[in-house]
């Protein structure tokens, strides 16, 4: 059985002005010590677990491009469709900044709460 | 619980001659009608399972760049290092050919009989 976990969640800014591009990853404790260093980096691999995908949407092999229906269906490993049986986001984003815990980045396309599976040096 | 499964495996070669650097990957059948259309790419993303590790390689959270003790442990999301709590690895390939549920691939860093996780357009 192959099981992972959280190492970390997404949260979206609650308040103030910010880069409207910029969200906060909040690494779990236990995890911490993974981050040491990880603020000379410039761009970092996050993946995440698509959390709002359901079981059914596991099972789709194939969709339409960008979800244009006018194109053909294609599979999924063919596309970068959120639709794939293991739900595993990938971005590469931009660290803006490591606040303790909390990495700033910039250009995670992912929804607020996300579980973050990993992060690696891009 | 987030479980992740295999969706195929890779599979070295056993007998011929082949560039050196590509491995097949055979993606089992009931998720072949994900490959439609891959064919026409050119890069993809492997996302697979690092099986030979252990669950005390998962608790692992500095090591030494690129394994040289002569530097200074970092954090492993401040790195590479196949040691992670969700080991999961990520290559860029190169897509040298499709015949039927089989890819070859060039350039991916992954053991032979490794599980494979997901294929997302590059």
């Amino acid at each position: 059985m192959m099981q992972v976990y959280p190492i970390g969640i997404v949260r979206y800014w609650t308040e103030g002005k910010h880069t409207k591009n910029t969200v906060q990853i909040e690494i779990y404790d236990q995890f911490s010590a993974g981050l040491k260093g990880i603020e000379n980096a410039d761009s970092l691999w996050i993946l995440f677990w698509m959390h709002k995908l359901s079981e059914a949407d596991r099972k789709v092999l194939q969709a339409h491009p960008r979800g244009d229906v006018t194109k053909e269906k294609r599979g999924v490993f063919a596309l970068r469709s959120p639709m794939r049986p293991n739900p595993i986001g990938l971005t590469k984003v931009k660290l803006v900044e490591r606040k303790g815990d909390v990495l700033i980045v910039e250009g995670l396309d992912a929804f607020d709460e996300t579980p973050v599976l990993d992060i690696k040096l891009a």
